[in-house]
């Protein structure tokens, strides 16, 4: 039916859902009119760079309101924000497996509740790269956590539940795709890494802690690089389970800056 | 000394060490002239709490400025907010382990390098509380993961590293005796459970995931309860890992609110 899944019995006995980081509800607002026709949702880490997409979007689809500001819908919360561009939502989500887990959620309830079909979530943002060119976006097949494996632990009522965390990749190809149509814009497909921590996590040697050499640090980053991941981020296996549980065609995409 | 430590040796050699994430660094500010005689940093999720409760402080301490508005002194960067009143910084951390420890790692290095001596670090915030009255403050003895153990698990190169949770007792006991002072102010000492996410993390029946019944939650919720815990949140782990680490006199107190 292509619409959004939630797997959770409870919700049907529910009087109201109340999205509380979002500052939206079942009951204060009427969600299929206000989000019936969304068919996108692009989803990163910084809300002033969330605005700025919604923004573009609206100027390069040419639509009504561009160059105006755009209207966060989540205002009444500061977890979260929220804009608008046509049949787009761009929402940011903060750092972190824990952030993005929480605004996931709430938007998988929000899209199942306002009945929208055919929904394609596409995370953009920045990564740190392995051995690839500065300014390469790189497209994820699979999200991997540190060991380089392609699972996503879920503790649930204390106990460990394994997800998986592929990506779609008719999804990753489209979108591949459409990086050729741009003249100098290094675009890939690889294993996204994603851990809980950016300094010590990801082998930096600028943090308040750091324990290990700059040797053990180039030998770990040289294991992950052969097992196929080319970037590192913080949110990806969390992204790639919850999508593929709700039925979320779900891609990844991030640009390696330095 | 007092010092704020950190324990990284690389850091002697860096010519310049920008704090990324919270838009400042060892060339471009004097971070001894701007943050030298800080002695009490508080940390809350929240950014525009962080900001009131710098508003309140300028108030309640008859500072300079008070009544008027508050600077963010990471206005350039839009992961984190810090605000000053007098002798204290109210920072905000985000939501979850991973948010809280990108800005605990560079909170830590500018208190170090502004040459801070004896700093007293205060989580504050909201929670979800277990057993107790609601509007009950938790003060933390010990922080504890999703089994109930005190100890926090960082992976370091994809190794993990076990780390100890344990808060300060004396300054528990000091802010118990604060509580004492006000009238119907109910405040406990205990155990706060830290979780990676927070719906099925948690327990709760209302996420876009629920794959367990009421009665499942409720056990599991006893059970922590009889470990001790009285409280759920997402940082206190890390927090209480990270500060013990680097010599930050550190505490955690919360407010379970319904």
């Amino acid at each position: 039916s292509g619409l959004v899944l939630v797997k959770n019995p409870h919700l049907d006995s529910m009087e109201e859902d109340i999205l509380y980081h979002l500052d939206l509800g079942t009951k204060t607002h009427n969600l299929p009119a206000m989000f019936g026709d969304i068919k996108f949702v692009c989803v990163g880490g910084s809300p002033t760079r969330m605005r700025a997409f919604a923004q573009l979007l609206r100027r390069e689809l040419g639509l009504a309101g561009a160059g105006e500001d755009v209207v966060d819908i989540c205002a009444g919360s500061d977890r979260y924000a929220m804009y608008r561009a046509g049949p787009v939502l761009s929402v940011s989500h903060g750092m972190g497996i824990p952030s993005i887990s929480i605004m996931l959620h709430e938007l998988i309830k929000l899209l199942h509740h306002a009945k929208c079909r055919d929904v394609t979530i596409i995370r953009i943002g920045t990564s740190g790269g392995l051995g690839i060119e500065p300014g390469s976006v790189v497209i994820t097949d699979t999200a991997v956590d540190s060991s380089f494996q392609p699972r996503f632990e879920q503790v649930v009522l204390g106990d460990v539940v394994v997800r998986s965390t592929e990506l779609d990749k008719g999804l990753a190809e489209e979108l591949l795709a459409c990086s050729r149509d741009i003249a100098d814009f290094p675009t890939l497909i690889g294993h996204t890494m994603c851990t809980y921590d950016f300094y010590e996590g990801q082998g930096r040697l600028d943090g308040a802690l750091c324990s290990f050499s700059s040797e053990k640090k180039l030998e770990y980053l040289r294991r992950a690089y052969d097992a196929g991941v080319r970037n590192i981020e913080m949110e990806s296996t969390a992204f790639a389970a919850l999508c593929g549980l709700c039925g979320l065609k779900g891609e990844s995409c991030r640009c390696h800056l330095r």
